[in-house]
């Protein structure tokens, strides 16, 4: 089947990689033309150039050609990007396109999940399908061929059937179905806010006890905005769910738990934010569910206190110890 | 409050310590002379010996005396030990104790839980109530005093609820109360089993990605275990669920984790139990998870798998390929 990755990030271009190996013919589109080069010429990620990718792989900076190239477009693209490219995409598209985000996120101004932005701003007459790809999937490790297990959700199932099929091998690759968009959206964008505290908590220095506590009570809490958006528990128990949240709470691979480090030291996070290379959807996703808490009402004693120490200058120990000492309460 | 602990191993010696910090009075029962000297009279943790001690805990190789000494008793022996230590206690107790456990395991021959053995062999006239303490908790850490959460489950509130007072603390201890005894109980035994198949992973160098899965995958079974119990799915989301599971399966300070990544490089299960200095729990879950599964007919493809490659001799990288090749399916 033919292709389109929209996006040449670490994640997308492994992706493309992913698609390639399973005998799909993949372009990748990429604005930037030394990424581009890099792609078609080296035959390397350009994001870290020692991972040789498929030579088949095409990338281009010309978005109307590798729009038309598949009838499958993944989004590989920042949460933040999804509205712009969805717009873009709606001028150019000429037939309905199956599209498959990987991007994690809540949109802060409206709290929707990306589907949400998809569905707000995408035309009907290229509306071919929605699914969410998701799960425990360090880029580097999905290079180097590691197992690795991925969720794809999607309202309708046949589309993420097909997904399934698509991304699935029996080497190193198996995706599993879900319904519950929704939930794996949730959980793989909530578990970016944990992953950050995760990191601020390693740069402290507080031991593995506090940090497997930490996931345990976040978790608390992104069940809780999960049911507020009308996702189911069970979900959460998932890859997109614990799955994600383990991967990214506990590596020094995870860019979130990265930025979370540098907190601890004292550095601002916008600062930190504008050092990065890549795009930290920690901080973004931690104001989102700032407002959710307010919106809804719910009680997020966490994530509000990384907001604080975040946005309100609140010192990382001075917070850990307001926490400490919250009324004894049962599980 | 006086409390007596029976066993000075590790844990047992180090809630002790949390007990007396706590200032309560505290009285260690160890049948083993040269530990007991070493807590009376070097003030240290026996097992690790740079660890110092509250100098008013008592140890003593009387267990008439500890059992005496206290109306709350801790029980911090190995899971196959509990039937024998309460038969103990039975003859010597004068009065109801309350008995706080610490242990985690199935038995293989009845497939009780640690409560459902307690309660199977303690005399009535001495049953004072019966309490699960369990979560993320290495030893070492809690020594050193760093934030460490826990979950006192009972069947009887009241009792949950004083083993919360017992054990926090503002500083580093806080507890959490649960009725869902058996479900605490089977999550902090089947997550050693699960920790010691992500050793046999680490071990295999398979990645965090693949290890992720394992977790996710594996506390999927565990969930269909703790049905087959009556215990909640939410309680698996808990401290002594996620919590202790995250800690034991990405830790090398794990004792299961540990015996995995032994068992990877070829070892054989028997020699490597027979070689630790403390009980490792795992195989014996395992082989109780496998009759759990034949007794329920409940399917479960990891622990299944991990049972094959502990006692009947499968590669553990031709386990894993089996694993990559069954259906795709749905979460």
């Amino acid at each position: 089947m033919k292709i389109s990755v929209v996006g040449g990030g670490s994640w997308g271009v492994t992706l493309a990689n992913i698609l390639a190996c399973n005998s799909h013919e993949v372009m990748i589109y990429e604005r930037d033309m030394v990424k581009c080069q890099i792609i078609n010429n080296q035959h390397a990620n350009p994001n870290f150039l020692d991972y040789k990718i498929d030579e088949k792989i095409l990338a281009s900076t010309d978005m109307e050609k590798s729009i038309d190239f598949a009838n499958v477009i993944v989004l590989a693209v920042p949460s933040g990007a999804i509205r712009s490219v969805v717009g873009q995409i709606n001028k150019i598209a000429k037939e309905p396109k199956l599209f498959v985000n990987v991007a994690k996120g809540i949109e802060p101004e409206t709290l929707y999940t990306i589907s949400q932005v998809y569905y707000d701003s995408v035309d009907k007459k290229i509306d071919g399908g929605f699914v969410t790809l998701s799960g425990p999937s360090l880029a580097k490790e999905v290079m180097r061929k590691r197992i690795t297990l991925l969720t794809a959700a999607s309202k309708r199932e046949e589309d993420a059937l097909l997904v399934q099929q698509l991304f699935s091998n029996q080497e190193y690759i198996r995706v599993y179905t879900s319904t519950d968009l929704v939930g794996v959206e949730v959980g793989g964008s909530v578990k970016n806010a944990i992953a950050l505290i995760s990191g601020i908590l390693d740069g402290l220095n507080l031991g593995e006890n506090a940090r497997a506590a930490l996931i345990c009570r976040g978790l608390e809490e992104l069940a809780k905005i999960n049911r507020a958006f009308g996702g189911q528990d069970k979900t959460l128990f998932g890859l997109s769910g614990i799955g994600d949240l383990i991967v990214t709470s506990v590596s020094e691979k995870s860019r979130n738990f990265k930025a979370g480090r540098q907190v601890a030291t004292g550095l601002n996070i916008n600062d930190i934010m504008a050092d990065s290379k890549e795009v930290i959807e920690g901080p973004r996703t931690i104001i989102s569910c700032h407002q959710i808490g307010l919106k809804y009402e719910i009680e997020l004693p966490i994530i509000e206190t990384a907001y604080q120490v975040l946005f309100e200058d609140l010192n990382p120990l001075e917070a850990i110890n307001n926490l400490m000492k919250r009324t004894l309460k049962s599980e």
